[in-house]
């Protein structure tokens, strides 16, 4: 095969006996081109191996017309949880509908990993980074790469204030609220509940033990869950094992609901008769979990919209927007 | 903020009092660097807003060291079938670790839109395209443009001969023989049903038939269903309203599994007593569906090495992977 980054559009066009811009307007569109045309350029195209190039572009633009989504998930997959899927395949969708192709990528959580992934990203001269980071990351040797970057889903103890989120803290009230107003006594939580450095803790977990107070209701156990089926599932068998059941859950992932629903049924218990569930994200797996998930439906269009804006220049700060309780059959309301 | 693109390693090197191969190290790593000269790199980096550029270096190589996932999937999401986030992150996993950063991009599913994306990613100077076509694709003008790429998955009823793929019918095969030996006798299938223009049928279709006969029965009926949990559920309706009901099912994906066994227990059904279910993916779903669901797993890691070997130049030919029954509670054994 000939080197093709020795080939011009100019070496084409000669070879098909036709100007410059017909070569353009082959490759990408903004004149008709007669069929026998288009066919003699892609013919001389093939034969000369000519790629046309987006490097000289972007040296010229200093844009690459590229987002990236960077996921520090080390050697766990992106997608284990589909909840990234989905909201990757948002991001897709709004970062396309502005002309941006999106490059996924990961690494390994730690900082030293996660920076060097950043530099690959500027060198790359991306138009802006999504880090979807599950932990607090240090700024100011990312900032310094001079690449619009910020937090995606930001689990910042602090509310997301340095990225774009969902409400955390309001979505777990809402979701205890709804269990406490069906009758609920007695609602325990799974997922996140350790402190970091400065006390604080997960928003989620805040959420949950605010609205138990608020409806006059001892917080039931707060039971550490790994984020996944099987964290859920092995959480939900300590549960179940509880001289004092719990009533009622709020899991603060799907997936946690999902793995905690599989620990109720091989207990013999029924959701939502004997606990009732809401899980948290309202991803498409819940739809069809058995019972039906209630969850806390993260809104995923208006986060990839909020975070495109932001990358390309819109409004600053703290971007925290509202979840929605979508209520089926696991919290036994109607 | 400085113009980035005008400002050079050597005006790096000049603020920091270094030479150019030190502002490299402390970049791209390479050799050790002083804490303190790193960060006095980094403070000019800052200051100049100096973004080490891979344009240029794609321009002088040829590459870009990126690999592109190309799903034609038009208005819906590229991962609302959780298969296809597995399957992107085996392929972000391979291409990790062979350097390579992964582009994420859909298209429409006509010819037009899907031959401008791929002359799109050819001019990025992507190193490969893996194209997840669900229909057979002109690859005439494709091969044109000079870019390694070949079909992922594919759904080409020639079994896969232009790409990397699962045996499907040997699969769908598999999961009807296991079934048929635990006595199950009227054995239905629920997918895609029509046939191509050359009159060939789906690979999972045909070898579900070929099966059924292999054992002696006659073929329980064959249901069109749409790739998705609300594709089964609505084949599972007409399912279990038949007056000759089928014992066991052979689905053409986890997803139609899922939803047809949400239509099973909607009309009261028990799995497997009643009817036994099949699914085909092997995704992460159906480990914890109620019941969890037998399925022939793809073996996505492999079918992403084996596609970034052939993208890289390697062996060339048909690839058709094995897939492998993974046997849980919903087929009824053991």
């Amino acid at each position: 095969m000939p080197e093709p980054r020795r080939v011009t559009r100019r070496d084409v066009a000669r070879l098909a006996g036709v100007s410059d811009a017909v070569v353009s307007y082959t490759l990408n569109g903004g004149a008709p081109v007669a069929a026998a045309t288009a066919e003699r350029v892609r013919a001389a195209i093939a034969e000369l191996g000519y790629q046309p190039n987006a490097a000289a572009r972007a040296l010229r633009s200093g844009s690459s017309r590229t987002i990236a989504l960077l996921a520090p998930v080390g050697g766990r997959r992106i997608f284990a949880n589909p909840f990234f899927a989905e909201l990757a395949s948002a991001v897709e969708d709004a970062a396309r509908a502005r002309g941006l192709d999106l490059l996924l990528t990961t690494s390994t959580p730690d900082e030293a990993a996660l920076h060097a992934r950043m530099r690959d990203l500027a060198a790359r001269q991306v138009d802006g980074v999504l880090l979807l980071a599950g932990a607090p990351v240090d700024r100011a040797p990312i900032d310094a790469l001079g690449v619009p970057w910020l937090l995606l889903n930001s689990m910042d103890r602090a509310d997301g204030a340095d990225g774009i989120g969902v409400d955390l803290a309001a979505g777990a009230a809402t979701a205890t609220a709804h269990l406490a107003a069906l009758g609920r006594r007695r609602i325990a939580f799974l997922g996140d509940t350790g402190a970091d450095a400065q006390g604080r803790q997960e928003p989620r977990r805040r959420g949950w033990e605010d609205a138990c107070r608020a409806a006059g209701l001892e917080p039931g156990p707060a039971i550490e869950a790994a984020y996944s089926r099987e964290g859920g599932r092995a959480s939900g068998r300590l549960l179940t094992g509880l001289a004092e059941r719990p009533d009622a859950v709020v899991a603060a992932s799907d997936l946690i609901a999902i793995g905690l629903l599989r620990a109720l049924r091989d207990a013999g218990l029924r959701v939502p008769e004997d606990v009732a569930v809401v899980g948290f994200d309202g991803t498409w797996e819940g739809e069809y979990s058995a019972p039906p998930l209630t969850s806390l439906r993260q809104p995923l269009e208006a986060m990839a919209e909020a975070a495109l804006d932001r990358l390309a220049g819109g409004a600053a700060g703290p971007a925290l927007l509202p979840g929605e309780l979508v209520v089926r059959a696991s919290s036994g309301a109607g």
